[in-house]
């Protein structure tokens, strides 16, 4: 038997599908919050790789910080352009120096952030629309937090904390997902007017889904207003079928509702992002984990991008729980939901929470006490080898919003 | 009959008091995400009453964006030093001009900002060992979305949003926000080395709850470790007895977890806050609209600090929803249990949303026909009067974290 | 006979009072560049205040850097107000550990900057129109340069440099300085509207003198265009009178040539400087030591302001060799014009400089080899008690600009 | 003959190649000082650039501001790392709208900035090691001061102001001048170990001259300790041999004078700039528009770069007055050295200054009146033709460091 403690119970409640009203978001790729995410995670990913490298570990840090402020901009169907640059504030700490080797944090940090906004806004003019400023703190590790991959011996929890994640998916949850994803892997190829900041939030009432959609387009891959009102018109019919592969429920899709197409005052940006034009971002405040919000189910308030994969409760337990959610319903029959939750105790090895808590919502007429044990042993094994976690992280393979 | 679209709808679960574990969390008003909540909110504040006095309207901008960034310091017994000042940058945007009237609203923010600090954190320098920055973009002032108090038009919804709220509080929430607000409002009185910086943490596994508190210590009243030592007796015996009065089920305190007394090493601090020692804070990461985090209950991840009161549903209905829930627990029988969801509509009058629901978990034996009758009242009649969390906000009689 | 490589000559040329063009400038206390050497000069001060009073020593340092980039103001009669703070870098560097001891030398740095804007602009509201930030980098103390007053040791020129003085003053130079001194110490007293920036320009043709002076008026104290136009007719009045007493020549006051009356554009300011309304500032491009710009002199380009005191010879030397020329022609009969130019050379004591040059248009009739003879005496002497110019300087006894 | 104010006059004095001590000193390309001059050239040209291109005019600007604030590096033969960014803050002001056309000033201004210190600076690295931020303020563009080349109306002085400039060089400016250039132009291409800050320091004490020179080695060009040792042997012999192109006088050269070679401890830097590694720079402290510093020669104290080149008289009159004597010095015989002054009066049309001085020391034997008369025709013409200073400075044709 495991030396965990490891808890399932089960929930007598109402299913979330079955409630009336559900809501779900999530918030693009170039939406402010996930720029910022995104920044935080790849420095971390970088301050990762270069303590590797210099020193065979992985050392303390917390990059789960840092501003987006927003920029001013001037669209213009064609072309327009950035009147005031993209300002960006890293922070957060790092280890800087550790046996005697000096780590330039501050320099890796720039780096890494600059080449994940490359990356993620093709269109954003790095030399010209962007600062890139770094007040990144002075941290220490302590030495039984350094993590070499090859060791036996665990880190042990930073903090009294937890995770928490679900499974399976409402129809409503694999839809916004799905568009979210549809848009970035599929849509955007075709049509490079799509930008990277696409808002989708799903409300579902009784048995109407509504996909509020907010859409910023790029500019110069629109040539006038008519355009601009096809490639909605193209947008929904896309989001319609992808949708509908999801539910039977009636859909309705809006996109950009603040439109006002008289006047001509429609959603058009420079680099489809609304950082350039007035909306701040901040790590921690967009998508959990799952890549989605879900005000319907239990969330961690915690920030899961740029926190250090090693040993942040806030960051280890919430990408675990969502995993071991997962897992469970796939090898496990009769689970309608799971929720997970992962309770650390500061100092003690990650591998063993205080408490492992999963609630289950069996489906009808399925055996509890089978099911139970199913899914203890799955715990039981994902946290024996929670390290796996921190090594996928590092090698960016978790997303973490 | 109400014009308003509301939904009452009972619950069929387990009490979360029943559930075998509970988690609450509190960041008091000294920890770097509620001093950014702080700051954010101030600002707003400030902001409001000029925007009043100078054209008689509020006017449009959000402040609930910025970042603390940790400073440097050496406490001492008797009193030490901040070897790095705090940085504060406040961002967000505010109108700058209106009807030809141009508002400092870089100054007004920073005003806003030293002040509230100063007004915080006693300890602190503010002519030494802070730094506020200001990079506030431009906001405009949609001509509707002008509000003037006198007049009978409603503000329309910023966005398509949601704001939740539950009441009653659990044993567990209320043992944490009743100790929480016990230190800030007498023990620190009493107790000066008892810093602002005081994280709550309740587990409640089964019938044992586990409070975990983090204290920062001010050393200049603290001469000693002797000293450091007995104030966490007293602390521990004062937590204790206030807990005791939520509750009869055995209760657990641990202070200061990480201290390790044999080396010295303990949480003493310069000014009461983590902020000065490495521990960087951003607004809406921390405490909800109640004071608490709470795991276990549906939470919005809306920062409510900072946000314009007048129709921003990310402030608005967060706060109403919580005390539509705690009204209708007051004055109706039977509620063992409710949950407020409100759903705005873009553009449409924030006292009609598209939905407004209750889920209600009815105490055994309610005739939840009645319940839901009253419930349905209460909201219809808080929604009416919607503009009054507007001017209790801007008048700070509202807590946001 | 001295050590001290001492070389006094003769100059065969027409002396500058008898020259067709003179030109001289003053930058006024409240003028962006004077800020900047003001701000430079007082964290100096105050890191060596801290150095003495943390372990009895002075240590390196320089703050002879930072910027002061202008705000935005909205002058009114009667008190407008700024609308963008003042935004102040300092940066440069200092020690920030010394024998096992941290200085706070970010947190020094700022409150002297605080402190000094605070004394010098009275108008200026610290809280709210001021953005003081600080990015002040890590200098290391040379343990040979560790200076103790009580030692017998002396400091070792820290550059190969120079520093040049001359006396005496032409009349011009004299009334220039004469003119600002005495509305700093005199007129602005009687005059609150007289603001700290007054920029005063003497300009010799022949025997006409043009002294052009641009001088912010603060509009809390004027009431409007009427009295503002009074205010000149004050100054114009009084600066004439004391140009006069320096000369016989004919003098011609010209004030705020820019206004335009009729337009009501004038020379109104919120705070007395035009730092709140575009002018940016840097240390070390305004006044030289000797508090004035002359241009038909030789003029040291090195920033005296903020520099360390103990073995900065772009500060120490520029302020001896002023200090000597002036000496010279107290003490030294015959003596038209004197240049005094000390050269170090890098890592040999300050008191004995590669050359100490002397440079002298003697009177009608003088003996040169008398004259030459006590200067080199008075050069010698000067240079033995190089470190009272140190103590002076932290004293704040001496200006240097 | 002429409209404008001329005059010419006979100084009566040693010539400076005969007075005992004259010092001469040159920053390097890639001294930090230099640096903040090229970025604000660079970025006034770049605002040139864009405002003719938007509107066919040249718009008021004066980016002749901006502080360097040093990193921190680790230098190591074969190749080290920057361990904390440069971070370069550009502030001045400009024109960001005219008739209805917003230019985006602070991008133009950081693409001019990245892009000179990229071309400048070859082994900086801008993706890591680099911070460009911006607090460029808001400057009005009066109607009276629109330039259009094309337009027969001349700018009028945005100030009384003066610019100063003297031919022919001395031997020791000639030195300093051409080992810079030479050095820059030719041995670094052979020797990429040279670094761009390279200050070049003369003194000449009666026929001795003594070269100091500080030059930064580039640690991935230098493999150890004895390469080091040997690139400045190799540097000593050049410069050696270019000075004495210059003149019969002795030469001694002096390079890196506080190495100290037995410690190891050397100037060896990763980049090539002393910014690198503790040095602040600033705009308008080192070299004046000739390219030199030169304490025994009237200079003007005004930044020269970045200023706008249509009606600012700190830039205009100091290039002018350069280029005018050494056009006297080319054209007239019998001019052993010869001052410039031209002194503005603030709104008269910059090609009649208030008056423009010329103060000849002549060759023996010379014929005054002769030179005089055609001194003057050569200063009338140059003015006539002010406005070619304003286009050759747009084409980036003139140096002004």
């Amino acid at each position: 038997m495991s030396s965990r403690n490891i808890r399932v119970e089960a929930l007598d409640q109402i299913p979330l599908e079955q409630q009336q009203i559900e809501l779900v978001e999530r918030k693009g790729i170039g939406h402010p919050d996930s720029l910022a995410d995104g920044i935080a995670e790849s420095v971390s990913q970088a301050l990762c790789k270069a303590y590797m490298e210099e020193c065979g570990a992985y050392l303390h840090h917390n990059s789960d910080q840092g501003e987006i402020v927003a920029g001013e901009s001037q669209p213009k169907y064609g072309g327009g352009s950035i009147i005031k640059p993209i300002y960006v504030l890293l922070d957060g700490r790092a280890t800087k120096e550790f046996e005697g080797i000096t780590f330039p944090t501050d320099a890796i940090a720039i780096e890494a952030a600059r080449k994940y906004l490359g990356s993620t806004l093709g269109e954003l003019n790095l030399e010209r629309d962007l600062i890139v400023d770094c007040r990144l703190g002075v941290g220490s590790t302590d030495l039984r937090d350094v993590f070499r991959p090859c060791d036996s011996k665990l880190p042990r929890a930073n903090d009294t904390s937890f995770g928490v994640g679900h499974a399976a998916f409402s129809e409503t949850e694999n839809i916004v997902k799905g568009v979210s994803d549809y848009i970035d892997g599929d849509l955007r190829k075709k049509y490079p007017m799509i930008g990277r900041d696409v808002k989708v939030m799903g409300l579902r009432q009784k048995d109407e889904i509504t996909l509020t959609i907010g859409c910023a387009m790029v500019d110069r891959y629109c040539a006038g207003l008519s355009e601009y009102i096809e490639m909605k018109e193209i947008l929904n019919e896309a989001v319609l079928k992808v949708a509908k592969t999801y539910t039977s429920r009636s859909i309705k899709i809006q996109i950009n509702t603040a439109d006002d197409i008289e006047r001509g005052s429609v959603y058009l940006t420079v680099t489809g992002t609304s950082a350039e034009m007035g909306d701040d971002g901040s790590v921690g405040r967009g998508n959990r984990c799952n890549g989605l919000i879900t005000p319907n189910r239990p969330m961690s308030m915690e920030a899961t991008s740029g926190k250090n994969p090693i040993n942040h409760i806030g960051k280890i337990y919430n990408l675990l729980s969502t995993q071991i959610a997962r897992e469970c319903v796939k090898k496990v029959d009769g689970i309608q939901e799971i929720y997970i939750r992962l309770l650390s105790q500061i100092g003690m090895p990650i591998d063993h929470p205080l408490v492992a808590s999963a609630q289950v919502l069996p489906a009808c007429g399925a055996d509890f006490t089978s099911i139970s044990r199913d899914i203890e042993g799955i715990i039981d094994e994902q946290l024996a080898d929670v390290t796996c976690v921190t090594e996928k992280v590092i090698r960016g393979e978790l997303n973490t919003f």
